[in-house]
């Protein structure tokens, strides 16, 4: 089922009001961005949609064709105000009926009497979905074509995303080497800028810092391929210790 | 300059390779949300978008149409991933050059010695774009019609939006009531989808939560209309109050 494949894009949709009201923080971009790097998917798009049928229909539609996966986050729960799971049916043109293993699941999880029509509802996908476990509360995402459909609630979301390991077919993983510098950018930024000229097949991110009074400057670089990695980093460390700059951190 | 406007909305576009990593958790989407609540203007959509200019350019030419503010944050720092005021200059079709009141204010706070190449960039701008000022490190952000840049770094960003009340015309301020419950979702669903359909121009948002080891509903209902919230405020109460569930909080 899993195949590895050059071009693993990825963008996330996180449907929700209460992120664009600002009363939520979300923390599932981070946490879905990290697993996608495991798995050499580059997360290319973060999209956050309020609770609008419309909207949603329209939004999957357009980048479900743009990129290799499509993750979205909220809407599936039992309340009037979660509509993901109907309107992916209706960007699908498919029918939004029972899952008859989800409805399994849940009338087991709740038994058989306080399986309420409220928590029926979380049975409820488009037509031939295929589900996401979710070890945590039972009622499972579901995935349709190249669209994956999570929680909002971060801890459950998390205990689902193992379940998918198999079903995602990345490329190599994304490498990372961070060199945290106590200096200031614009000591950096020429060097820095022909290094990445000269390694363009690599990401070179400079983001500056302010901890515990002091300053310094991150360099992140990231690519597949970690001998690139390694020879651009002893790059930058050779400007820099000529420049005798102070190396916090290197790993 | 401020005028009301009945249809005040915004989107904001995260520009950053660290945030679509994972390396970074974005928290200047809550920031600016919660700031535009004040001034009465709608967040109806966030994008992360990576560093790449022909991505910027796309992003910002198509929401700058759609919506009456847009917020860019990220990128307008001195190293060579910061392309966003070029970016931007390109998507406006003007020059991209010197900002002369920006570049005064940079030569002053760097003092003339130091103020080096990699400095002197943060005071290019598109042409005629008017300056967004920074009373925490003097780099200035900036707006060109509806689009405002401001950076990625979430202490100076907050810094600086206050600065920016008296150029946004907001409408009427969106209030929002919450009502907690001890109660599960499945309890309420019914009665709750029936008072969302009685009061139609408001928005009501149920969010499960799970804190030192209870669980909760929240209510969330949002208008801008405080008669409209209070009256649906009391037909919840009613139906949680004949269903003998707790309310933990209703502020």
């Amino acid at each position: 089922m899993k195949k590895a494949n050059k071009k693993s894009n990825a963008a996330i949709i996180v449907i929700g009001n209460e992120i664009l009201s600002g009363r939520t923080q979300d923390v599932n971009v981070v946490t879905i961005a990290n697993w996608l790097n495991t798995l050499g998917v580059k997360l290319d798009e973060v999209r956050v949609i309020p609770d609008i049928e419309k909207t949603i229909i329209n939004t999957i539609n357009g980048v479900r064709k743009k990129f290799k996966y499509v993750f979205t986050t909220g809407g599936i729960g039992q309340t009037h105000d979660d509509i993901t799971s109907k309107s992916i049916a209706k960007a699908f043109n498919v029918k939004y009926c029972y899952h008859a293993e989800a409805y399994k699941l849940l009338e087991i999880y709740y038994k058989k009497r306080n399986f309420n029509i409220g928590r029926k509802k979380m049975a409820k996908m488009p037509r031939n979905a295929h589900l996401i476990y979710n070890p945590s509360s039972a009622a499972p995402g579901f995935f349709i074509k190249n669209v994956y459909c999570l929680p909002g609630v971060p801890s459950i979301l998390r205990s689902m995303l193992g379940g998918l390991n198999n079903k995602i077919a990345g490329g190599s993983k994304i490498l990372s080497r961070t060199l945290s510098l106590r200096t200031v950018e614009s000591e950096i930024s020429i060097p820095l800028e022909k290094t990445q000229k000269k390694f363009k097949n690599l990401e070179i991110g400079s983001y500056p810092f302010f901890k515990q009074g002091k300053i310094g400057v991150s360099l992140v670089i990231r690519s597949k391929n970690l001998k690139l990695i390694e020879k651009c980093l002893k790059s930058i460390v050779k400007f820099v210790q000529k420049k005798k700059i102070k190396i916090i951190m290197n790993k």
